[in-house]
């Protein structure tokens, strides 16, 4: 398609010829739109109509230096239980106003669960996923299946599963949560159910029963024939993430392909019933870099958070370089350039809104020359 | 699944059993976590999680008695030209504040072109499609293709197609334009680009270019085989849609299939090269009622607005009743009940963001009884 | 990926390194396997894996003045009824043998209906359509809908639709019918029951109901809002065909895109749920050449009929040139090359087994350059 | 859809009414048929569109007792080698004629390759696989990645993959080939290309580079998130295989779903960017019986074959009951009704033709009451 001269311009370069002399007239028709709960689009479309994604969120960390201590205070301070349900902080975006909100899609906490608690049961239609980073001890019953929480384990309790925790050690464990709560309260489109207050299964075993059916590489249960809009498996193991990052590397090492680029091993998350993603609002990855890598500079459409899981490195976002030690947070919102760095062997988890964005269409990347 | 006992139960019925007493290390917990930018979920649960869909966005109607003088004056007033880009007055949903939103995902306005006028090209990422419920003489430009739009029509601009508009004759001429800028602003997935002040053809063919190659029913050119985002089709006649509506009701009458509840015919736009919705945000339908009857009363998650195309009736929206007049446009938002009832025979054409919350696998039905 | 230097031989030109001397062992051997239901992969490997197709069937002409008048004989000396079911009459490839297969997929025959007979109902697994070249008076009954046969329509009756047929006029009628019986018999997929011996309805509408509520170009009724296998418009008439690609025609001559290549227009016949084939396992096309056009020479896997509807001309099947007047009927095998030559406005109707090769994968052109 | 009173009827019990007397124009018009290649409709319709499917492929067994001794001498008198390019000894239906097919859809032969033997490579169209019923020792070279042969993996080289196989060991080893060779040629979409007389890498890891970078279960590498028309795991292993079947019956033991039916776990290979089929032509599938347990009786449309990998029990195959040991295969014509019969614990390799049935929407399936 042809690309015309205007296509260049901005809106600051372009004088708005629809702005008309102040006049009485004027402002009784400004005053009538008022009154009739109309707004004119020529006096506001810069702000409506962007040349390109302007996000109200801005690009933030969260230390967990931080973030730990204050979710071991809420520990002390704030009993766990029916009514507010669990002892997550939502992390807000200091773009959003007062908002808990860390982009305007995604919701991400950290969870604090003291020795022997309970966290009761309940579900709702927004997808979540927990992430752990340190401890365990902790088993989720999602569906009556309890999973086991360990670091470096991925857990998923997608829309209008039921779900619980509990603590059977006496420390107390931290964890990540992340769902689409913004998306779904800002699209209206949120349902919530109390269960029991007590779990519906106390044991603790190593492997829950979506794994046992479903962890085998390319083998489908017979029993599971039918997709599913998330994922059956419930756990996705470390041992298994670590041990595919590994490989791509070493793939790396021998000439071979495997890699996402030079020194930089990554993995998706999928529904085995699918391929796609594990949630139909979240994506969720995993990425390695060599020690001295860095990712190519990117930007693109949909908001994403990092988690360093392993190492320390740094990221440059919109040309300014943060330190990233483990544990830390860090949101990109839309449009904004991003690259990692990595000053060791970088392990990074990540999550996004990206199958927003693809089933929708509205997706789009633009890669820049890398900056290291 | 079991549905446990505690499901029936809604937030005022459950005593938050997360609210320590006030105490010096609580306050300065709170303070902590603003200082943080943290926010607990334990107290604001119900507001982030509510039990169901609790849209700030409200039932509304914006009658066309109204609309259409504000939209004269405007064409007085002020001018029509580059910076502005469009004369369009958006209908802001009371319940979202300062926003010219008619919900939280969708743009509903009139524009209005006076004799001889041209809005400039121009193209953006945001769907918009135009709906005509009176006048003639204006052709909208897409992607140099020039389409008639008349009374009835349905015309698409998908996503980055180039469109500008001018009016040959020696009237006005109004109609209404829907957009998701709403959702595109919201999740930042907003590109917008200028385009020749002038238009890139004069020309005024009854039939667009685009019609010419894809209104035949059941049939698809070879060189069109490719499937497309967005409907290839840009401008759905009112000659077909009115025939399609009147066979159906003349099937019911033979007493054959054909209406989608006694009385009520109804017809979806598609994109031809996939079956599906004309663009990925966007719903478009058109309903006809006989005299006398009503829709079953239901609940859907995601908000939908009506235009009445011809007769009049009303529209029960959470058990209150209100007169609908030509041109009257409607906002229902999530979850909120609604039921159309005509007096005469009625016609509505009606948009949402259905796809959105399909292909997100967010969408819900609830049927309740009919009231009439 | 490498291309080898072996990769451009062919069976002749490779000498058979597993041809061991004969032996009374070896003799044994070949017996053992005889005995035991076995055969060698070695002695055989040319036939079994070729390099390319190597269909049996041949490319073969039937010209309507043959079949036309055979029809009608067997229209005075055959009746028409249950237990034979249909007056058709099957090309049968030269190359396959006995069987009355124009392809190792198609079925395809002339059918024949003498005044006021009755094919009685029944129904299959096998798809199948009809399309007419002349003549009018026969009304087919699809699950009970009367469909209209008239000149130049495509009509449908895809797996397991109860159908019959009836000619209500005073003069016999005639047209094609392509099944996809030798790919039903060869996979063992077929399934078949007899239904009333008299119509289920004999009125003689000029729309059926499915035409009434499905062929209105972009629009789906809200009844009808679930995808199915199979197209649901049980007619696709030649006036919608004749418009479709007269604008094609029209469009290229004013210099806008929408032939397929120069001077030959072409649409595909569609299932409107999905924009896809009209049925899982038969495509369906109808080409236009202008006079002195010709389709540039092509290869394809898969089998393709063609009927001439209008006009004269030729088909260059690989390399050689034949003749082609108003009715025949041209079978080319897989991978077999052809090209269409126009004298006048050349108009022909072709079906394929192209779904199969395409949902399979087994799909693959190759274009070469035009003959004329 | 009403089911008529003559749908129960078969050819059997409706006599013709289509047969006329025969008479010197009726001999005439016969002859006629016979020189336009032309086949009348009503004289063979009970052998084209018969009730049901009417496989000419019988259900037949052959003893791996009798299979690799035969395999072995061809392994004495046979060298392998270009041209006949592998020692592979196809299973002939009976009642096939004289062709090397197992079913209309599937090849399935023994392949022998003698210590320090090469299979040299090419390519086809032809969709394969391999399986291991005993030794060790060979490695497949699939696009220059070697891939280690054992007892229960199987081996994918879907269409277009160059491959060849070498023995690395002084002990013969034999496997069997599965591939959709008589669906190509039936249907004419074969191509074939001759790679190097040498394997392109002679390397014998343990692990092939596909697995190390595909086998990490519900991960996909960010460098293959497009996906694949057949599964990119070059090798699914035993070891994943058995522990998937020993946790469905763990779990059964446990009161917890994960078996396709009492007593019988059962997987599908996958490709896992997809969740469907390995390819798209062949399904592979692993049961696993419990001593004393039956599967229930079934009807499906489509050919399918079964070896046993372990334990001992019958077919039960349109109610005649045969023994099965180890290696023997067993083949299930269309429609035949068949139930598996454990004596010990049972485990068998499945695979079959249901991919081309299921994408065509030809696929049906008939439970029976169980026999045991």
């Amino acid at each position: 398609m042809t690309i015309f001269e205007n296509a260049e311009l901005d809106h600051t370069q372009v004088e708005n010829a629809m702005a008309p002399e102040d006049s009485a007239g004027l402002r009784q028709l400004y005053s009538d739109f008022d009154q009739a709960h109309l707004m004119p689009l020529w006096t506001q479309l810069d702000d409506l109509m962007p040349m390109h994604p302007t996000p109200r969120s801005v690009p933030h960390i969260w230390k967990w230096s931080t973030l730990y201590p204050l979710a071991q205070s809420s520990g002390t301070l704030v009993p766990v239980g029916r009514g507010g349900e669990r002892r997550a902080i939502g992390l807000a975006n200091p773009g959003l106003g007062n908002k808990p909100y860390i982009s305007p899609t995604l919701w991400c906490a950290i969870q604090y669960l003291g020795p022997g608690e309970t966290a009761p049961e309940h579900r709702h239609s927004q997808n979540a996923f927990r992430f752990v980073i340190e401890g365990e001890g902790v088993w989720t019953v999602v569906n009556g299946d309890p999973v086991r929480m360990s670091r470096g384990d991925l857990l998923l309790t997608p829309g209008y599963c039921w779900h619980g925790h509990h603590n059977v050690t006496d420390r107390p464990m931290a964890w990540i949560d992340g769902l689409d709560i913004p998306f779904a309260q800002t699209n209206d489109t949120t349902f919530f159910e109390f269960g029991p207050d007590e779990l519906t299964d106390y044991s603790t075993p190593k492997s829950s029963r979506n794994e046992r059916l479903w962890c085998h590489p390319g083998l489908r249960p017979l029993s599971g024939i039918h997709d599913t809009v998330a994922s059956p498996i419930g756990a996705y193991r470390w041992e298994y993430t670590d041990r595919a990052l590994t490989q791509q590397l070493l793939l790396e090492d021998e000439g071979h392909p495997g890699v996402v680029e030079p020194g930089h091993a990554a993995i998706r998350y999928i529904n085995p019933t699918t391929g796609g993603d594990v949630m139909p609002t979240i994506r969720t990855e995993f990425h390695r870099l060599r020690p001295g890598t860095a990712t190519q500079t990117r930007r693109e459409v949909g908001s994403t958070v990092f988690q360093v899981f392993e190492g320390s490195g740094s990221i440059v976002i919109d040309g300014t370089e943060q330190q990233l030690d483990i544990g830390d947070l860090v949101v990109v919102p839309s449009w904004v350039s991003w690259s990692l760095q990595a000053d060791t062997s970088f392990d990074l988890f990540r999550f996004s809104d990206a199958p927003i964005m693809e089933r929708l269409h509205l997706d789009r990347t633009h890669l820049e020359g890398t900056t290291r």
